[in-house]
This record gives C-alpha cells, sequence and structure tokens, in this order.
C-alpha cells in the first residue's frame, strides 16, 4: 500500500527504477486546465541526474509520455495518467547486494516488508526516481494554484554545516522563485554557494554524501484554509513531505527553536498592515495555527539525509552466510541528493496545498446560506 | 473535517473546551479485547491538569462513560464510544478575545475557518482538552500492543535549554516505562528535574510559558511493518504528530542532526547480536528505512510551542475597531503544556502503531501461498 | 469496522440496542446553519416505534442530545455529536439466542464476526434502532439541501403484493412531501390503504411479517453532478442503502425493467422544455447516466425484507448440543418495518446527496479560470 | 473522482476510449503472487469485442503491457500498473454528438460534469472499453482466491424477457466455471440459447440493442466476512457494481422477491449439514445478513441496460441552435453488450472480495490473544 494521496488531487504512483516504465495516475484536476508542458519538462530536468558535476553521471531524460485526460492542451476532468521510461538501465549484478543489505537503504526494511520478493535493481520502488511522478503531478498544481496567485518556492537552508538564511515574505515572489529555479545550488545568500560546492566536491571525492535541509515557503493563502486535527494543514504537508525518500525531519515556522521560547517570543503578536490586512510581526508559527491558515506564509523546513549510497567500504550482515560481513558498491552516486530534492519538495508541497484549496472550496456556497 | 484517524483502528472525536461533552468514536477494536480501566483512568490522570504546582490549578476530572461496544469487561468489536462531560467551566465573559484574536492561539484561523460561528469558549474545539479522547484511545491502543509485546515510552527531551539525554534501547522497558509514568517531570537524567522546575516555575511567576521536546521511542516491532510514500511509517506518525495543538517539529532517530552527517556517518552499520538479530550499532534512521520498520526502535521527537495561553499583554487586532490594540487575558494557564501532552503523545503514538500493526496482519495468511 | 461514511459530510456512528447510548459523530456540517431541532424530532418520531398498531407496542422515545458542535441554535463547523440514551430495555434473557441462531437475523454472521463478543441483547449492533443516527443526520442534510432547492421524498411502493405508482416529477414537491410525512403509509394512491394495512395486521395476526418495497425521489439537483467509477452518484446512493439493515435490493430509474427493453424503449430521448432546461421524455436512466445527474429527478427503488423477528416456530441450529434445533422467540415485533424504515431512507439519501453536492461545489471557482 | 476503489487491494484507473492508451496502477497485490498471464489474457479477450457475429465487429485486441510490480514472473507487493495501447480508433467526426448529446448515453450529464473538456470520442471515459483494466485486475484477484478455495462464477440470468434458471450452491464449481467461461452465451439451461441468439440477431437488423440480467455466484467464504453499516458486504459489492457503465439494478438472494414475502418465508431456515457445518434450506439472503457472510454462497443479479448505442433516429436536442432536433448515429456496435460485460462483472466482483477477504485477515492474529 501507500500508492496513494490526496482527497481532491489524488494521485496513485508506480514503478520500479529499473521497470519498464515509472508514472502517475492524477485523479481531479479541473476540467480545462491548460498545461504548459514545457514548464512540466523544465521541472521534470530540475530533478533530473547529470546536470552538473555536483550530481550523478547518470544521464535519465525523464521523457513523459501523457496517456490519457488531456486532448487539445487542455484537461478532460477525467483521470491523467503519466508514464516515464526507464532507458538507461545498465545491467549490473545485484545478487551481492540480495545477500548483504546495505546500509542506511531500505534493503532490509524492504525484504522484509515484501518477503524478498521486492524488486531491488536499482532500489527498485524506493528509488528517488520514483518521485519524478511528484514532480509532474506537482508541476500541473503549480499551474493551477499560481492562476489563484498561490506561489511555492524553494531554497536550500543548509549543506552540511553551511547554512542560507531564512525566507523573508518578500523573497517568495514570482521573480525570485524564477532566479531560484535556475540555480544549480538554489540560496538566497549567493556568497555560500562556493562553500557549499566544495563540501559536494569534497564528499564525492572521499566516496562519500553530504545531506542538508530545504526550507520551502508558500504565499497567496488566505486565512482560513485547512481543519483542526487530522487533516490540518501540518498534517497533510507532514503525510505528504515523509513520503519521500530520506526525508527525516519536518518543522513549520520556527521549529525546534520554539521549543526553546518563552509564550510571550513565540506568540506571533498581530497587527493591520497598510492595507487593512491583519498580520502577524513575527511567523513562528509558520503561517499555521490549530492546523488552520492564519493568512501569513507557510514556511517549513525538512531534514534530508546523506544520500545512502557511498562506496565506502561498511559493515553489515551477511544474510547467506548468517554472519557479520563488509559490503563495497560501486555505482554512480549523486555525492547530495539536496540540490535535486528541491523540485520534488516544492512539487509535493503543490499536491498537498491544491489539494486542501479545493476542499475549502466547497464551503464557497455559504455566503448566501446566511 | 479533521475528526476522522486509521484503516483499522479508526478514531472520530468531538468536543469543546465548554460544550457538553467531549469524546470519540472507535471503530476497529478487536472483539473480545479485555480492557483494563484502571489503566485507562490513571493515563487520562496523567493527562488532566491541577497534579500540581507546575501546570494550571484547574481541576478537571476528566471521567469518562463508555456508551456502547463494550460489555461484560470486553470489547464487543462494534464500535466503542466514550464521552467525557465537561463540568469546570466558569462562566466567564468571552468577548474581548471574540472581538481581539489572541496572539499565538487559533482564535483568528478559526474564525476564518468557521466564519465566525465556532465555539471560542475556552478555545473551543481547539482546546488541548480534547485530547482527552486520544488519551482514551491510545490507553486502549497501549493494551493490545502491550500484549504483543510492543512498547511505548516517552521522556520529556528538553524543556526549553535544560536537556536530558537520548533514548537506549534499554530505557523503552516495562520496568522504565512504568517509572516513567509515575514522574511529575518524567526524563531519563533525573538530575536536571530541579532545573526543569525551576524554568517552570519561573515562567509562572512571570505569567509566561515555556515549550520543550518530547522524544517517542517505540520497541518490540518486527521487520518489515509500514509501506513506502504515501503510507510510510513516518507519514503516519507525522499526520498523528501534527494533529495535536502546539506541535510544530518533528524528527524521527537522528533527525535534523542527520543532515549535517556524512553519507558514512549516518548509514546505520549492520550486524547480528547473539541471537541471531538484525541490528545496526546506530539508529539515526529512528527504526525506519523507506518507510518501514527495520527491527531497531522506532523513535522521533516532536518539538513543543510553549502555551500561546500567558497573562503577559499582548499587541493583537480589534476586530471591531479595526484599529490595532493590546490584549490582556488573566485565567487559570499552565505554565508549561509539556508535562501534560507527554501522554497524550504515547496515546496518539500507540493509536498510529496498532492501525500499522493491523495493517501488517492482512498478509499473515501468505505463508502458505508460496 | 464500517462506522465512518462520507467525504465531505461525513458520518461516524455507535451503539446497540441494550447498551447505554447510540449515537453519531457528524464531520463536515457547514458552520452557521441553523438547526430546525423540532423538524429533527419530527424526524425522530416518523422512525419510532409505537405510533400506531401497526408496528411494535414498544415506546422508545428517541430524544436525543446534541454535545457538541451547535452553538446559540447554530452549527460551528467542528463535528456535531449527538446521542440517545437507551431506556426501554426489558431485561430478559438472550441464553437461548445465544444457543440458537435466529433464522434471517444477523445472530450467526455476527457470532462469527466477532468470535462471540457482540452484544446480542436486542440484536446489538445488528438492531434497526441503530439507523435512528443516520435520520437524525439525514434530517440536517435535509435542512441545508432544501436551502438549495433540493428536495427528497419516499413514498412505499409495494407493501407485500400491493402495489403503488410510481412517482412523477410533480409528486416530489414540497407539498406532498408535507402530505407523505404525515401519513401512516405514505403512498400516492391512497386507496390501496386499506389492503396495507390490512396486509399488514394478517401478518401480526399470523405472528409473522411482511416486507415492501419503497420508491425515493430527489428533485432540485442540476446536471453534472457525480462521477464516473467508483464515486459514481449510484455507487454513492448504492453503498449508503445497502448499509441499512434489511435492504436486499436497490434499482436506479426502470430499473430491472430496463433488462427487458430495447435500446430504443430504454434511451431518454430528450428535449427543450418550455424554460429552455433540458429534459427527457421518460426517465429510465432515474436522472443519472455515466455516475453523473443528467437533471432530471434521481429516482430509485429499494427492496425491504420482511421483518427477521416473527414469533413462528423455526427450525434452526443449536450451537451447544450441535444439534438441529427449533426456536420460537416471543417478543414485541413490527408486523411490517416498512413504515418505519421510509424516514431512515430518505435520512440516508439526503446524507449522500449533501456529500455529493459539497463535492461538486469544489469546482465552483473553475469558471474565472478559463 | 471516481478513479479509486479499494481498501486493501486498491485500484486507480484510466484512460479514454479514444486516447492514447488506458489502465490501472493496482496497490496491494500480495508480495510473490505467481501470475498466469495466459489465464489473464484469455480473461481479457472474453470481455474483447468481435469473437462472434452477436457482438461488435470493431476488433480490439486489448493486449496488455505489464510497467511495474512484477518480476520474474511474481509480482514484488509494490505497485502493480499495467496499460493498453488504444489502436483500432477509426478517424470519425465527434461533431454532430459533441452538438446533440446521445439519448441513453453520457453526453449530456458527462458536458455538464466537464463543462464540455470532457473527451467524446468513443465516449470517452465512459467508454465500457475502460473496464478492461478491471478486467485485469480481477483476474489477478482471481487466481489469488482460487488459491484459498473461493470461485467465483457467473452467467446469464436473462436476455430481454429469455430466462435462464437461478444458480445453485453447485454450479459455482471449477468445472462449470471453466464451461460457462467458454461459452459465447453463458447460461446454465442450454435450451435457451438459440432464443437468446434470435434475440440478440433480431435487435441487431432492427438497428436496436437488448439488456439482460447477469447472476454472479461466490463460494469458498467462511461465516463472518463483512461488516455491519457502511462496509457491508453488500455495500462494497454494490458500490463497485454501480461503477460499471450500464447497470442499473442490484438484488442479493431473493431481492425484489423477497419484498413480497412473509418473515417465515424469507427467513433462511438453518441447519447442520453432514460435515457439522451450519446451512440455511434457502438461501433469500444470499449469503449476506447483517452486512456479514454466513457461509452460505454470496449470490446476487444485476440488471445490465441495452446498449445506449443504437443506430435508430432518435429525439434529442441540439445544443448549437437550442432547438428540438433528431440523431441519427451510424457505427459498430453491439446489439447486446450482457455476453460482454459478464467477464467485468466477475472481475469486479473478485477484487471486492479480495479485498473484503484482506481485511478479514487482520484479525488472524487475535486468537492467541484470548
Amino acid at each position: 500500500m501507500g500508492a496513494n494521496f490526496g482527497k481532491n488531487y489524488c494521485v496513485s504512483i508506480f514503478g520500479e527504477s529499473h521497470g519498464a516504465a515509472l508514472g502517475i495516475n492524477i485523479d481531479g484536476i479541473p476540467a480545462g486546465t491548460e498545461l504548459d508542458l514545457e514548464f512540466i519538462s523544465e521541472e521534470m530536468r530540475r530533478r533530473a541526474p547529470g546536470r552538473s558535476e555536483l550530481s550523478t553521471p547518470r544521464a535519465e531524460k525523464d521523457e513523459f509520455e501523457i496517456l490519457s485526460g488531456f486532448v487539445n492542451g487542455k484537461t478532460t476532468g477525467t483521470p491523467l495518467a503519466m508514464i516515464i521510461r526507464n532507458t538507461d538501465q545498465r545491467s549490473k549484478d545485484y545478487s551481492e547486494i540480495a545477500r548483504k543489505p546495505r546500509p542506511g537503504h531500505a534493503d532490509w526494511s524492504g525484504l522484509n516488508r515484501y518477503d524478498g520478493f521486492n524488486d531491488i535493481r536499482g532500489s527498485g520502488h524506493f528509488s528517488g526516481r520514483i518521485t519524478a511522478s511528484l514532480v509532474f503531478a506537482g508541476s500541473i498544481a503549480k499551474q493551477i494554484l499560481k492562476e489563484k496567485g498561490i506561489l511555492i518556492a524553494a531554497h536550500i537552508k543548509s549543506l552540511k554545516n553551511i547554512k542560507d538564511r531564512d525566507f523573508t515574505e518578500e523573497d517568495i515572489s514570482l521573480e525570485n522563485i524564477h532566479k531560484l529555479r535556475n540555480m544549480l545550488l538554489p540560496v538566497l545568500n549567493e556568497e555560500i554557494i562556493p562553500e557549499m560546492e566544495k563540501v559536494i566536491l569534497k564528499a564525492k571525492e572521499n566516496s562519500n554524501s553530504v545531506g542538508g535541509t530545504v526550507e520551502i515557503g508558500v504565499t497567496g493563502l488566505k486565512a482560513g484554509i485547512g481543519d483542526p486535527f487530522f487533516e490540518s494543514m501540518e498534517s497533510e504537508l507532514a503525510r505528504m513531505m515523509f513520503s519521500i525518500p530520506s526525508i527525516k525531519g519536518l518543522e513549520f515556522g520556527a521549529g525546534f527553536s520554539i521549543a526553546e521560547m518563552t509564550g510571550y517570543e513565540a506568540n506571533d503578536e498581530m497587527y493591520y498592515d497598510e492595507n487593512g490586512n491583519v498580520k502577524s510581526y513575527t511567523n513562528n508559527n509558520g503561517g499555521i495555527i490549530g492546523g488552520i491558515t492564519n493568512g501569513m506564509p507557510i514556511t517549513f523546513k525538512v531534514a534530508i539525509k546523506p544520500s545512502a549510497s557511498i562506496e565506502k567500504k561498511q559493515k553489515t550482515v551477511n544474510l547467506y552466510t548468517k554472519e557479520n560481513d563488509v559490503l563495497e558498491v560501486k555505482g554512480r552516486h549523486d555525492p547530495s541528493i539536496v540540490p535535486r530534492v528541491i523540485v520534488v519538495l516544492e512539487a509535493a508541497t503543490a499536491i498537498v496545498i491544491l489539494d486542501r484549496f479545493l476542499e475549502d472550496q466547497k464551503y464557497g456556497y455559504l455566503t448566501d446560506l446566511r
């Protein structure tokens, strides 16, 4: 299980790294939505490997084919399915991994979950490659949200110990999003880029990898979207974020820092801005209180673990000999997946936000009831 | 929306702080489960206010009444509903809050969500009091899980800047759980208790509040429970954790720290223990990889914001005058909700773990298929 | 499982016939909905037993208490929970039923489902009494739908072999609904009432029972509501109708008769009426094609089996002796539940229609997108 | 919406008649299931058109490609996606249908649902062709169920006014299923075949179509599977059956006839058979009471409307001129879809039964709890 997400904008994903194809079925795209296929392709490229020496030299193109739900440049309103054929599948021997589960990978947990029948080639269904489908669905969601004035931005908040500054509301503008999208290492403080590059290249040199954090910001949502408890805006975003491989932490607004504040420091005091909108001086709550938007930007950060795929020799168990053993895996790995995962996080955010936006619409008819 | 959670152990909650009653409907409790009502009452008491000078002097008893699904000391298998009557509802004037939304509270977001019709007395449905129902459902789940050897423990990992040490696997024992349950400030390193008390009492003195973090640990789950992507063990736990009022952060295993590690440091190298079980030397992944348990304890930490209810004067907007204003709320508040929220977090964890445990059972029949 | 229904107007039910209380939690009632409590009580009375010699002399009052989600005569938008205390529980010996499952009842299937732990007193959770909660939730839904011009009517289409005529569109008017609601045997052709009474009283005399069919009609829904496949309007209504105890058949429009027609006879030829609305000369499809409303009234019929509770001696198994045996149950039974189940069917229909109405609202924002 | 079904065996469908491809994503197939691809192909052929003069001469091959979730002849446990390319798409002019909605088709309801953006070529997503995906998913479910001793059979119960006899328990045997699967008009009483053929050929000659009913039977399910209320076995089957295009009625066991019985006639009196199993002399309840199986075969009948696609001249509206008009559609149509829809109904049944079978498994662990 686990393939399906969404109540109003519903996705159903499938695929393995080395199978015939991966893809997604999307139900709930409003009929008549014009799709900018070029934009979608660009988003796919942002995730694709091989863009620079900072990522793996594998060169998958991630060319998608839309199978249904799309006629004459517009969505039909019925399910839109998309597939990406797998092409760059180098024949490789996976027998060692079958014997010796790789530390940090889902080899051991997956073996137990699927009694050894899951496809382990290229990590199979656990491969980050499967997230290409999320990028596709998210890039459609982004287009719809943009029409409604809702924008989603992301930057690398930290790469190992190199830290960028936090988003301000102004950073989440169309112009800035355009700029960030075109950076290999999208950060707000560009002075830190050389240091980040150095950290990545050093990891590469050492057959090692590094993790980082990404901050996401969403503007343009009115106050009052979301729900208390199990469909809180945080719950929905969290469920999605922790679906993405390698995510180990999530915090909204001030997040873990808020735990060290006093109530007086943490509470976001409010005021009317010049347009009569209710704002808060700070945004420690990340735009969500009680599970519901308050009109401030939604901001959150996720922690991305360093890629588990490294070439270093590591201790593991040997399932055949039933003894402790060591493993050394050669391959074409990303020294850091952080730069490639950003677009996945943005897309995943867009899927949730559109789902919640549609959810909120159903009360639109109320005005005339009262 | 937002009242319902769970696929196999399903809860549906309701209630407001000052309404007639709050409660829960639980569907999916296995028939014939003996309930230890005394244990449930104890758990309720752990959450209830007024236990010491560290919490609010309000003295709600949280006495529950089971309305269905329970006959002769055993569950019937059909829905079990429970209610708690609200008794200590001091008549109070809420007109000022209606005019001036409290910073850090869901007053403003809720007003927008419900067009002003929601019950604001005592924070209404946004009150932490509603989590009493989760404690009830969780204490039933705990009983079932315990029979299967699955244990859930929690301790205060930090209170403002006072920090406890992390859980080891050994800490999550029946004996230690018993001990922690009976501490007003459940920590592993008892030497820090006086400092924590001091921090809380100082906040109380200053009409302020403090936040903290809680670490939860789960042992006894076999490897292979969970799913990739949208039903990942992390996703399910995260959806639940961010349902609980005041939670602003969540991290599994090493969490945000993992983002500063290299892959070699982060990967949990594996070995066979003396009993032939696969273990890892470290547990940076918090017992979950690829959304699926790996046999190590599940560990995660949540960040709890300082209670938004403080008596200090704060800036806010006046919705009647449409001008900026100040607000000063008198009342009986918790200087820190951390000690009371621990049992809620444990219970919420138990609900999710039982739901996933039942989910895993459905593949039990497979053995004979192959 | 099975307690929860609905995506936008969500209900969660509980209760047993002889437990402390039965009830429902409703999530998704739009905030600010004024509730006509007198109307709700009247609807409850329509279902309640003891109204005439045609039903059981048991005299449950079905007095409901709203526990949450309702302040100052209006809904708050957060979950609204309601309970009905069980009062008329005559102490009775259920040991014979425990030994000898009653034919036509859920005694045997329930015993297997719940391993013997379910509450069998008064049929427990399988009692028709549990549907009082549906009447409650449906009577709220009716109020909301009525504001939007959507009306739901029902009449006894047949009682044993006595048949009423079918609904016409005109029959489904406010005036006629008012009239039908106040009839003990609501039929369109009043001449058949004496015959129906005779059939019921004869069954009563013979310690037997009779079944029947009910036709439900819905007007005021615009064309275009519903979905293809698994959320088709028929699928949603069907899932709900077959939730109601004793329902064994469901047909939309011409239903089973359509299977004997030719395509030319069955196809509903279309025309513009005087107001420029698209109508069809016939309504063999019952207002739904492809799972989606077409602007004609939704019409469907359900088959209700004769009450399984009869006083006649019947063959059954003896679970203690493991031998065939006979059973004779004395009690206060309905000779026909058809007159009492009508309001349940109307209410159940209202729940589904409101859920689908809200579902449709979410595309309301689209107009300005194109 | 409407693309997704299932809690444990989850399907997500997509496709239009004349789009690039149609297909399905299946989540929840137990890992390690061997698939008999030849069996699947045979099932697909049973639905495919062009098998005899009784159906449309269109010659789609319905060749499927599995994209994921299947390695070395066995399922992996992760989502299994399948597509069927559309090939026989004769270029045709659909402008007349766009102007004049066809009576009995989803043209008018679909136009309103999707604001005119849905794909109308070959009926688009409303085409019966989309059910090929259900046949695929159902043929996998059948294989799994067969291993557990659960069999699903179907026969034409009536074609227009020509009626077959009802299933007995003995009819639902492996041998008989094999026989029925290989008949063009699968009936129990073979003497009626010539009459049925005559009815179909006459409809064909008259440019008309005929409907019918199909009876489905399921054996091998133990007593105690299912749930009361909203997940009743009938509710789940009903939701699925009414998903299938052209189904307008559904009845379990004696169905609508039960409404004319007395309780004494309707109640299925019980006895121990020679093996000590609890059986009933009759099966008016169709194997389900209180939403839960009772150990008797599940039997139900569905009413299938005559294909709306006929070549006769029909009255309709002209959306361009806004006047009443007539329509005459030429094409290659089925004079009766009943023979082709049987395998769809069997498959749809298999999907639901497997989903419920898996649901029941989760309580398997209970035995040792008590």
